[in-house]
């Protein structure tokens, strides 16, 4: 069984509520999902540490990056465990890890891509493997389950309008069974990666 | 009254709709459009030329690009045109013009972004001053009009659902109005920044 | 006169010296700079409050966005910055300011180019009118100035080799020289942008 | 023994070379390259065909792709044949294929990121799996044989001087070497992906 973090920066709730539909995923799969949310209560002075986040980092086999889109690009609190998370790029401590990511904002383009692909480049620059989302839009299928019904390839989106009503936050039951299907992805890559191919022909 | 050219590839249909709408908001500001559509009939072994069009985009003050989003970016029809534009690039023939982008496909999302990216990526190369979509989502103004609907900032999107049963390219109304007001603030644009400095202190 | 605001962020000081280089090309074309640093004292729990910045760029008429390439994109601290300042974007308070970026890191390539795609994605994002560089690259005027000598268009770009030795930032002649003719670049689009129209034709 | 097919298109020669480096560090790894070269006389009318090549890509464990970097993107006859690939993508006939890039231009940095992430972008729909760049810039390992001079992670990229004077395309010497074990890595993480895990459970 493998062991799959999903680390993200949540305000609204929304991407929260995505990252747990993706965990649901990679329990559906047979493996473990380690759900870490970052806080700002992380961060002094803009600098973000949490050594017991980065220590089940280390030991996790793929690293799943989720924010909110804002302003553009991801949160400035998820970017702060980003830059401190560069002590493990010095080491190149993710390394061949399997990555993948998924970000969530109010309008159906609302510049998420951008999120997408700097999550990619971040991922990158670690050395780790990426993994995108696979499932074709609903209506190439012809089918109304609402699966990737905004059309993304790199990662996974959700987008809900905005309310100011104080109501709790909630998915578009699209994107919640996107990102579930998407945590399934995520742990069959995962498990096709992780055998080792000595110990494959060893058996 | 200033001439913005509109060059754009269309191949369904739906990027020649937006066209036509923004040409309408360059009208109705007051300015002339100019509709320059790029066929394949323009490329032989893969190269580019049509001499009447470099010359009606060396006279515009403003130039919008448009291409459909086909497999994540720019057509390859659009493509060739802009590297055979690179002859305007040599001699910095666009530098200074305003410049603009639009894009349509058939998802919400369906990586248009990286697409107007792209387009502004080469504005910048030509060194010409990039104008962007001004409107903010409907949402953000409790309206239900469309306008901007997908969230779109640094161009306009269009999104229409996939036919396949040969019933004419439409653009869903919201769009279509997005289109023609950004072609009204784009000749804003190019009336604001149309005035010679030394011109107007003469006068 | 206009006021052009650079607002940045630097760890190293690097950026620091490329947002002095623009002031001073600002200077130069008769306009007036205001260098507004972003400092992780500004950030609390993860949020970012400075009302007097805030003041300063809601008064320019030009606001140039500066960071370090930090993994891959804009610095956590400046990302603070930006996202607090979208109490700017729910009023429109930039719209049709002048926007310009630039960024620096110790590669020649380092990822420089996903930062100002970021910073342009943000300023459309307020309905700011993007100048990019517009310098080429030295090698293609037969020039060994420096100038661009990066390749860089949407913003300027500096690179400096990073070294552990404790010596104080510095910037390579070219990208100051580069960096000064991207701030005279700005003032002048500004002074071209200033220009009401109503103002011009009554004159 | 892995097939690893490297499609590209190269105008001035310089990425055909680093498509050999890339084939030569396939090699060493004990695996298969298959260089296939676009030429503009594949393109008639703007589009693509070559039924041998889409054969030869069916076939592959991994695809490489390749493009100068012109004007700021993948080269119109690199477009060309991406989108007459769109018949692979709506079977998804590439799904699940290891995938990677690289890219050349005449600047070091010269926008070639953003041809990266477009073939990331365009390698995520369909449904590939990407692996990057992983060698640390040579600096960072106090070495001085260039590896990754330019500080690329998503791909690889090379930068060659344009000259004008006639004589043949070269690469700079950790370019090539950059590229070399680019193929290496590429045909390690083909070998580790390639192991079914059904075939793996029943020896």
């Amino acid at each position: 069984m493998s062991t799959i973090a999903i680390v993200y920066f949540s305000g609204g709730g929304h991407t929260h509520l995505m990252a747990e539909a993706i965990a649901v995923g990679v329990h559906t799969a047979g493996h473990s999902p380690d759900l870490l949310r970052i806080t700002g209560e992380q961060i002094e002075q803009g600098r973000w540490q949490d050594d017991r986040f980065m220590a089940r980092l280390a030991n996790a086999d793929a690293i799943v990056f989720g924010s909110p889109t804002y302003m553009g690009g991801v949160a400035a609190q998820f970017k702060a465990f980003i830059d401190a998370a560069s002590s493990a790029w010095f080491v190149q401590q993710w390394k061949d890890k399997i990555a993948a990511g998924f970000t969530h904002s109010s309008s159906p383009s609302g510049d998420k891509q951008g999120t997408l692909l700097y999550l990619a480049i971040h991922a990158a620059q670690h050395g780790m493997v990426w993994v995108g989302a696979t499932d074709m839009p609903s209506q190439y299928q012809g089918k109304t389950d609402g699966i990737n019904r905004l059309g993304s390839f790199l990662g996974v989106m959700g987008q809900s309008t905005m309310t100011m009503d104080g109501s709790p936050a909630a998915l578009e039951s699209g994107d919640r069974l996107t990102a579930e299907l998407f945590g399934q992805r995520i742990a069959v890559a995962v498990e096709r990666w992780a055998i080792d191919t000595t110990v494959a022909v060893t058996a």
